[in-house]
């Protein structure tokens, strides 16, 4: 078997990666899942399959350590790894018929209360049928990958990771009935606040921010490109969701059953 | 555009609905939304689309009242209607090695402490890789159909009826991390119990009752055939969600924000 | 029986009724539950009973309509009801050793992400001993009263209203193990957020709103006044939660056990 | 300071336990969290102050190592101790009008599907008065000593171990406002089954079984007795319940807000 070579091929800020001079096969990615999600949505239209490299504590996306990065070159070198391909969406903020925002994303699009720190009612159409009005703190629409985020917290499931849908969960509902929902990732998702209180805020993935006027439109749909990453040998998506859960401990101690 | 008849091609009970000496292009099932789970159940791998007529309260299956399906049979004749696809699943209970019991259904396969009244450990496989040991009163694997059921009822998501997925709910988990999962319907799940109670039963679509023992592992994955069931124009899944789990109105009356 | 009168000994705007210069057997209250909420925290340390007289939807605290009121003047006049009692608490903002806020309250304190839209880490101590640090969108502490508005909206129990607790209930907590905390009224309760992001808010009743600054303390105890509504005969708790929150009916349709 | 002996004033099975002919000043209990409960049980109207010594891992009850029991002997021969008193229940099952089970109880009493593996219908009254009508899989009754087991499991929330109230929590109801309520100790729960399948089972602390009929009434209410419990200097509640249910960790990974 031909032994190959593993070669740096430059080094790039996450600003930088979506003005490749090069073609790099894989992009080893510094940092932890959060830098994983800028890269992801930085490199837009040409994405490139990602490698994780984690700084900190293992991540689900960054779950290599240095060391284990190290190691595993031989791996790399051989193309003894495969590439998983992830849902990204793409966001665009309609107003007044124009559209006023537009944005890739990994993770989830959510409105929130903001300083607003009142009720917001949000309209929910997916594929321009309506659903339901929630009366909420915020409602979040989330990738697989996103699943295990700020959807999580709010009360949603997890999503494997390669599943082809979104899961929309509300935050803090008021109608108690209002139970996340999964739907295809081929329906176009519409979050529409008719009245909207100053302070309502639209947040892709954490980190753009947008205030909402009144009238304002987001809709959510599957991105024409994919994330892609690099697991090697062995890697399972159970068996990190497990770990980074804690699901191997118990904490109810006290059953007498 | 030609008138065509409808034709009653004949009457049968469910439990004749498997031996067809006729062809019918739609089955009317008179009942409820158990009816036509049955009915789906008996038909096995001969589906054919059917029509829920209600004698009760409206269901997400039955959604015609009898005065509506009369209204309709110009509309049905005239195949002014779509015939949607929904997902079933087969079920085989394994032990020493040998099948024990084979079953399709619509809703969903679930194991429960039963007459044992105790905690069970139950450990998931979604395609041979372990996912965790549930301590819990139950484990539910239900289809989109099933979502709105008993899965609800214990904290699932809903999951759009034409989703290619099955979410995994445990009833009462005691590791608190323990979230509803979904995954593809093209993964294969399985549920072992290495150590079992007297009591504890693998229950199919709430109607097939089987008592586990040690050692048995129960398998779901999607059947080959589909449920269709007919939908008349102007039939919405999110207006009849929307009706049925009360969206309408604000059940939490007092917020001052 | 002697038959008294009922005499209107004025009126009053609600910023006028923390001074009194008659002293009022009862205060009706007209509006709603906000309404009720207002006036019992503008009458401070002068509680009086209310007797609530809705004009909108029948709430939880002012269920009363008009004529109701009208048919129950004669009832009043002779006393036939009773005065219920209801925990009140008395929040502090504590800044660099000084208290920069006091207010008390009726229904809830939270402390919420509000601009920053970010995790806020919030530490909190029940009688000066530490509980955990909350990774969360916001931290509701509520009376047994509020427990029915934002903190059942964000997962918390329903609290009989005469119950001497408060309940502590996360919003959209990271720790999936962290579930609201029941504890007694005789507590202090504190909220400290060592280090902040600017934008995070403190809310009392969802009216008084004061950003927080790193190094704030909140301190939420008993207040040494109580809440008094005046409830006709035949009142009963639990018959207006049935009503309010929709228990009579039955939201998911389809189980076929 | 006078240096007093402890003594060892006998060794009991959990089954003598209610037939003292000693006066011991603190019975220790060897075991974990369920020998705990089945000794307070069985001392009925006698209790005496437990102290457990936990042979497994640590518990909420039996929080004491064998080798830290042995190095606090001095601090118990010197009182050096607080007893800390905990809400008991008492349960009656009336069947035609006759009191057919009667007991104690420290953890919960709950009503079980069991063997009968379908929807159960209970009703629930609390001092009489109707609350509501729940169509699930079971109801619990807990203590706040048991708030942290079953109930925990169930969605319900963490009472603090000395407050006095009860927890009433549904498994999985269909009613998705059902909420988990929280209500004095003082009050007088009743859960009826008018019609009810075979198979559904009163059960009591996981250990009492006991088959119920159409028209049964089970009763719940304070004890007269309580259970006491040994806490030495330096125990907190809530650094208990901080490390048994694992808050100092994080499990949700990924939020990149």
């Amino acid at each position: 078997e031909q032994q190959e070579q593993v070669q740096l091929a430059g080094i790039l800020g996450v600003h930088d990666c979506n003005c490749w001079d090069i073609e790099p096969q894989i992009v080893a990615v510094i940092g932890g899942d959060g830098s994983i999600l800028r890269t992801c949505r930085a490199m837009g239209k040409q994405q490139r399959p990602m490698l994780g490299i984690n700084l900190g504590r293992l991540g689900f996306l960054a779950d290599l350590t240095p060391a284990e990065f190290m190691q595993s070159l031989g791996e790399i070198a051989s193309r003894r790894y495969r590439i998983v391909d992830h849902l990204m969406f793409e966001c665009r903020l309609l107003r007044d018929g124009h559209e006023q925002l537009q944005s890739l994303g990994l993770n989830e699009v959510s409105i929130q209360a903001g300083a607003s720190l009142r009720l917001i009612d949000i309209e929910l159409l997916v594929d321009r049928v309506p659903v339901t009005t929630y009366r909420c703190d915020g409602l979040i629409v989330s990738t697989p990958i996103g699943s295990t985020a700020h959807s999580l917290a709010a009360g949603g499931p997890i999503l494997k990771q390669n599943l082809q849908a979104f899961v929309v969960t509300p935050i803090s509902p008021h109608t108690l009935s209002n139970r996340p929902l999964v739907d295809s990732a081929d329906s176009i998702f519409e979050m529409r606040v008719p009245e909207v209180n100053e302070g309502v805020t639209l947040v892709i993935d954490g980190q753009i921010r947008e205030p909402l006027r009144p009238g304002d439109i987001v809709e959510i749909r599957r991105a024409e490109v994919a994330c892609q990453l690099v697991r090697l040998e062995g890697w399972s998506y159970y068996s990190t969701l497990h770990r980074k859960l804690g699901w191997g401990s118990n904490p109810v101690s006290f059953d007498s059953r």
